[in-house]
C-alpha cells in the first residue's frame, strides 16, 4: 500500500522520517516528532496520528493518554524525501504542558520567554503521576 | 552569548538540531533543515538564517546562492528542545525547485501529487548547472 510514497521518503539509518505537525486551520505549527513507516501505514489506515518515541522507542498514537488527538487532514512530503508536513485536525492542546503548540519559548531581548499559556492543566491530562 | 538559549537547546549527537521555517505573515511552512551552533549563533548575529548542510556537511546562508533568503523575525523551541520553529521573512520562495515551499507534494487518494506551481525558474535562481 502507498509504495510510491514509501518509495519517496527518505528514511534515516534509524527508519525514521521527521514529522512536523500543522493545525490544517490555523496554520499553527503545533509539534515535531518521528514517524517510522508503520506509524505513517497506521496513520493512514485510521486517520489518527501516530508517531514513534525515540525515547520508549515505541509507536504512540497522539492522545492515546491526554485524549489530544489528532486527525489528519492531509500529509506532504518535502523535496528532498526527508521531512513530512502533517495537516491536522488537533482536539485540544498538542503540548504535554497543556498549552496548545510545543513551541511556546522565544527568544526575546536574548532571554528565551514563554509566549503561550497553559488551556488545559496538565494533570487533567494525564492524571497524577 | 545566549548561554541560556544553548543550554536549553538539546543538539543531538552528530551536533544538530532540526530547525523548521514558517513564513512569519502567511504561516506557510516553507521547509525543514539542520542547524548547528554556528548557525544559530551567525542567524542571531546577522538577522539572516543560516543552516547547516548535512549533505555538504557545511554551514551555508539561506539563499546565499539564489538571492532567496530569509531574514529571521523569531526564533522558538520546543518543549523538550530538540526542534527550532523559524518565524521567517522569506524573499521569493524557499524551494530549490522554485516553489515557494519544500512541502509541494501531497498524498491525495494514495497517490503523491504535486500541489503547488513553480514560481521561479531554478535556472534563474542557479544559473545553468
Amino acid at each position: 500500500m502507498n509504495e510510491a510514497l514509501f518509495k519517496a521518503i527518505k528514511f534515516g539509518p534509524d527508519g525514521l522520517v521527521a514529522a512536523i505537525a500543522q493545525a490544517h486551520d490555523t496554520g499553527e505549527v503545533l509539534m515535531a516528532a518521528f514517524m517510522n513507516r508503520e506509524a505513517i501505514e497506521k496513520t493512514l489506515a485510521t486517520g489518527e496520528v501516530h508517531y514513534f518515541s525515540r525515547s520508549r522507542h515505541a509507536l504512540w498514537r497522539k492522545g492515546e493518554s491526554s485524549g489530544q488527538t489528532q486527525r489528519l487532514i492531509e500529509l506532504r512530503l518535502d523535496c528532498d524525501g526527508d521531512a513530512l508536513l502533517l495537516l491536522v485536525d488537533q482536539t485540544g492542546v498538542a503540548c504535554h504542558t497543556g498549552r496548545r503548540s510545543c513551541f511556546f519559548r522565544a527568544l526575546k531581548d536574548g532571554e528565551l520567554k514563554t509566549i503561550t499559556n497553559v488551556l488545559v492543566d496538565p494533570e487533567r491530562l494525564y492524571g497524577e503521576r
